[in-house]
């Protein structure tokens, strides 16, 4: 059987990156085109020449034609994102948007959030989020999918889960997020993610004013009344993972067995949750490179302290994408992603 | 006028390292006895080749006689300090406590957080807690200190400065702090702390059941009814410092104006606290090495989110002790700890 | 057509996880018995919980009777090897030794460097040292082959591939290596390897002491008169690569464009060897997780300064080693190590 | 008696900082003067938050009146150095400068290192090496010092203190450099010194080109003929220090013992230098924060190898500028450094 062909634009970052090393083992998929408005012109293997796996490929520009009928991967800016996602769509592509353009279904909140108005706002009708665990029926139908932010898939999940006990929450929910560099822009120039400023530091960065902290939001809660969330980033000095600490509190008789239960039924039928006995076993070094989402929790009264990890390039990004991609195109969900 | 002389008991640990480097600056101080059961004989500069302001002196046992008069640093464990501590108050020394036998007044909580019997609580009446920004007249008079801990220190201050605002605060305040190895214990041989583990990592660490957490709650809310504390410390690949991000509920009609006023009221008169005009000002960067506590905040609705920086072994530990030493003395209290 | 048997003897350790996670990827050969003293009874996901491609298989005992046919691989320590080897070739089983103990030829040279009497010398006759670069054909009929240490690799083969240059070479050769702590024992619990005696440090060890020094020496020469090896390893805070800073003068006559020839020449042929046009390019980034050696020179005079690097637990390891077994069983030899 | 007045020209950048907390805690010497172009008009509080040590001093710009009679410390760029010290000389002030530009007394290997002409040649008659362990008496009456770089400080020293054995050495002398990015110039916004590029990696640069090798060359044989330098610099994923690898390979009869004796001979009366008995206990972490050079070193026939450390901030470049300054002003050579 032929493979399915794929293009990714803005192939020379980080996630891009990442997902050429999976779909390097992956049966079903076969890279064709590649793009970057940097590096054109250049090999992989220039590009990134501590991967063996990767194909024979070049690097084009952007503008370049996409062959016709291949499957296409955003990995651009948002507002390149935007301006491209409708044209490869009516053109018949199926598209995966790895940018923040199409994640928010409210208008206000997005432009906020991004800073630039949405000039495509019309499309939200019909792109699918892309986190399995929640719309994973109609991402196997879906054209056109947007593929969550990392803190988003982070934060969305562990409540996501916890199914109708969210409708006995009290008050806001706090998530408090450490990421490593490559989940907060640490590729750049800028002083800030210079070795001198990251290496034996630590600090929070956009506390309350997260663009990803308006996606938990509308994600989280799901087919129930939301609660507010409060999100605070933090930057680690390391390369890769996410772990946030989720804080949750409910009204009186919701019991840690109520929470063992929901989160234990859940995880069963899902290939990469993985629940611990206990918050203190969950560690950036076991997820990291792959796409699991990890979680370990403890209760007090009524709290809730919950613990999760991810690879933000991974589960976060490249590796989510896949998996999308898996069901887009009727393939096993888990392939390349798992043995 | 002759300096006074300093005993420390333990000194060949972190905190005895960093306080001997602090009183090799100090005018009105000389130390003249340490101790170490790991490498007595050894002088000061075999085993801290580091530091070349260190004084000519050689570890001695812990049993070696202790010269009269002297003022004596217990920087010993739990078990120790409660043990030595009476001895020495009776023989007529000053004692200031670094370890955490002298700081809950509450006996059940003390035996459930440190796991031990208290063979001496009755001493419980006499030593004063030490956080000058709390009970400074108290420790100019004191002749017994318990020091508080690292965690402690950071997170409760945050709150205690909020005044009578705490008794407007609703449900529990969430503290979430980030450590570097120092303050977690990483001297030992622990194969949790070996680089391979602590590189590139990050995790949660006694969950809801820290020792530190009674500690906060009993002294940030002195002269206020108390708020539940909900307190998860992490794992920093780094050395030294601690972040922590403090969420807290307050009822209506509790604004940012008030908090500012009186952040800013207290941080005027006080040395070593430091106000910024946003969160995303505190890094550990800025608080390594020295005696000061930054903060900064912002609220949204009823919540605040004050994130707070200290480093764990000078205002967490040693430099806080001097500053105690300084009061419990009658010198200047910055003495040796800022220009 | 059915897959190769492997049995992984001490699979618990930093190589045996490489091994598995490269074996996860390949073709023709299948992972059926994995041993371990401290971990046997859990399973592979247990242990490695990062890595999600590995096979469904649970550790054993040393001890457990080991299927017949099947190819070992001894990733077990030197005195194990020592015993196992000779035993498991008798029961026909084809064997790859991670360890040091079928290395030297030298009886004398081992015991130095070891520090423990060889029991079964003899079967130095029938041991083929494990760098295809230089015995690729004899490793092709091979059924016991040692793996050369990772310090040794990097060390070797930048000399051996300059053929007859290295009769025009005059005095010791110095190899001043730098490696990350995978490579020099970072997963034990020595305080050595604790985070705080290894970050923001660097220090030299076991100079002029390493075991791997004659091993460098007996195969950097092969079929030219050997060159004193002056070989220096330090400790880099970092996880995994080694840096090889060689120097070797030549006698007079001995030109940039001779020495340029010879590596090109060489590493045309060669798959996992890579020549860069200047010293400077070279760093361990590029070769992380690749079974590359990268190489970069500059000469002065009749000075050559050659800068190598490769990964120390894959071309320095279980790289190397998988790149054996394919050659062993007729496999092509990048088979699972390159694309 | 009243402190001798100190102007630090171009006092923000790393080597500035380090010279502000030495000179904090020096009773000799009062810093009444800074300068920066990047940072004029901020106080050095806000500027440096982590160090409390600091004097209430702001900045002025680079083209500020300097008082009269004050000793001017040029922390500035090559080219700005070269032209301000003749004019500060000119109006009688004593001009210690840290950059590179005076340091060389052949012209053309000066221009080919720095790749600037120098306009003011002539001063080189009246410029004084900065390195007390060689040149005490001239530091003693000298009005002009050139602050070595860090390099030149690590490779110097241990081949000059060789004393007479220098005469008997055969072929080049190989120092293999390995230097944190505060030594490297880490502090610029260049994507080499992103965390994403230092961390978990290490590389070679300027081989055979670095402009501390004249240096090396013209000072370590101070008194003899010279043998050719063979400089490596590398770069470290650690913030501080120097380690120097140094490889010297002698003529037949020069023993180990002739090495410890002229070691120990020197070092027994230099307070700053420190011998160790073997080279595995030379490590960064000694050194780091102190301006002492630490060497331990191991020979095998005719070949040394001597590891030595040193902090490339202090002994490097502030330190030793401190120590400078204190011969030239007729202070105890230690003052500030040492207690």
């Amino acid at each position: 059987m032929s493979k399915t062909k794929i293009a990714i634009i803005g192939a020379g970052g980080l996630t891009g990156k990442e997902l050429l090393g999976l779909l390097a083992h992956h049966k079903d998929f076969e890279v064709v085109h590649i793009t970057s408005n940097q590096v054109h012109g250049k090999s992989l293997q220039e590009v990134f020449p501590g991967n063996p796996y990767l194909p024979q490929l070049n690097f084009v520009k952007h503008e370049s034609e996409i062959p016709q009928g291949v499957t296409v991967v955003l990995a651009t800016p948002n507002e390149a994102s935007m301006e491209m996602a409708p044209q490869l769509l009516k053109k018949g592509h199926k598209v995966i948007d790895l940018s923040g353009s199409y994640r928010l279904h409210d208008k206000q909140k997005f432009e906020k959030a991004y800073k630039f108005p949405h000039a495509h706002f019309d499309q939200m009708q019909n792109v699918v989020f892309g986190i399995p665990e929640l719309f994973r029926e109609k991402l196997k139908n879906a054209n056109f999918v947007s593929n969550p932010g990392c803190y988003a898939t982070s934060g969305i999940l562990p409540i996501a889960i916890l199914g109708d006990l969210r409708s006995r929450i009290q008050g806001p929910v706090i998530i408090d997020s450490k990421s490593g560099v490559s989940g907060a822009g640490g590729r750049t120039e800028e002083i800030t993610f210079a070795y001198t400023n990251v290496y034996e530091n630590f600090r929070a960065y956009k506390v309350l004013s997260h663009q990803h902290e308006p996606e938990i939001e509308e994600y989280a809660f799901v087919g129930t009344q939301p609660s507010e969330i409060v999100f605070t980033p933090h930057l680690l000095p390391v390369y890769r993972g996410i772990i946030s600490t989720t804080y949750i509190r409910f009204q009186e008789g919701v019991k840690e067995e109520h929470i063992l239960e929901k989160l234990e039924s859940k995880v069963k039928s899902e290939p990469f949750l993985r629940l611990y006995s206990s918050p203190e076993e969950i560690e950036l070094r076991k997820v990291q490179g792959s796409n699991f989402l990890d979680m370990g929790f403890r209760m007090r009264g009524n709290t809730l302290v919950l613990v999760s990890a991810l690879d933000n390039l991974v589960k976060g990004a490249a590796g989510q994408a896949l998996q999308n991609l898996n069901l887009m195109h009727g393939y096993t969900e888990t392939e390349g992603l798992l043995k």
